[in-house]
């Protein structure tokens, strides 16, 4: 097998498991019975479980970035509606997983934060650049008057982000999709809700 | 020392490294050894980490309430301002601590979720606990007319707890405040804002 072709196969199969069980009770011996290569393989392509934790991050970012853009870079769409498009959409997907595992790069994010910087800070890009999709979105609906124009969009992406991730993760731990659905409901139907009522603003 | 004591030691000092390094990467020899009590003691009162986990999530879950009833159970104050000393007092806390470990209940939901059907349950008990704290503020605005009576406070109560629960993550693989300045910002400046605007509704 080709060495790239078993670097990517080790990734593959480690961050399936690490999604699953979680980065600190995934040994390296596990990635490699799962993977189906040596132990020594691993260590070719990776000096420690730090190096491919970074390396799995990096995975999973590539694949929820794939996921968003094709729901929210459609131009001719109305932004919000592409918002709710992705959300449904992986909603669905959860549906279909059985409410398992729950979001990869908050998971890795939460769990590595406190034992590596260099974890931690590359989580944190994965997690910016998700927040920099939905930042686009709300400026887009900004720009077309949907959205109140004095909202700071920067933070209006990070809340949106957050609720997410704790939906996910309450979606995980309940096994029900419940908390994604309220989430997007809520989300939806108050919080991006169109111009403030006239007779409320300051 | 008094057996009681002992246990007790043993799970404060064994929550706080918890907290600190999570559920899956904390063993039972760190437990004790930051306990100062011997292996032995450990099996004394605890039958396996799955059994230390669940006194764990119980006593993260007492410590979260209590924090809670401080704040959000005050008869006379405007349940929305409630709220707003709940998290300001939260913000306050982590700011105090530099921005790490984040929510301990989220934290060990997300950690042992895929990996214990007891530990996963537990948590979201505990989870659902805080919710009901939320809830009771949603549904006491919407008496006082504060909050559109047609909100589904169970849902409301939920987006809260996830949006802020989403936000301690991101504080901590920040390290900033600035994830749970931003949720309290848009929380109450657009979610919780009142009333919905004639024009918009149905």
């Amino acid at each position: 097998m080709p060495r790239t072709q078993t670097k990517i196969q080790i990734i593959q199969a480690g961050a399936a498991l690490l999604h699953r069980k979680g980065f600190n009770y995934t040994g390296i011996q596990d990635i490699v019975t799962a993977a189906g290569v040596p132990k020594g393989s691993f260590y070719f392509y990776f000096r420690s479980k730090e190096d491919f934790g970074l390396a799995v991050i990096e995975y999973f970012e590539a694949f929820m970035l794939k996921r968003m853009d094709r729901c929210l870079v459609e131009a001719d769409r109305n932004p919000l509606d592409s918002l709710r498009v992705f959300f449904d959409d992986i909603t669905a997907f959860f549906e279909e997983h059985g409410c398992e595992n729950g979001c990869p790069v908050g998971n890795i994010s939460q769990e590595t934060a406190n034992v590596s910087d260099r974890l931690r800070e590359r989580a944190g890009e994965a997690m910016n650049r998700m927040k920099e999709r939905f930042r686009g979105c709300v400026e887009k609906a900004q720009e077309q008057g949907r959205l109140d124009g004095s909202i700071d969009a920067d933070r209006m992406a990070g809340f949106i982000l957050d609720g997410w991730e704790g939906a996910m993760l309450r979606m995980k731990t309940e096994r029900s999709l419940g908390p994604l659905q309220g989430f997007t409901a809520i989300l939806f139907g108050y919080t991006l809700r169109g111009p403030t009522c006239p007779e409320r603003e300051p």
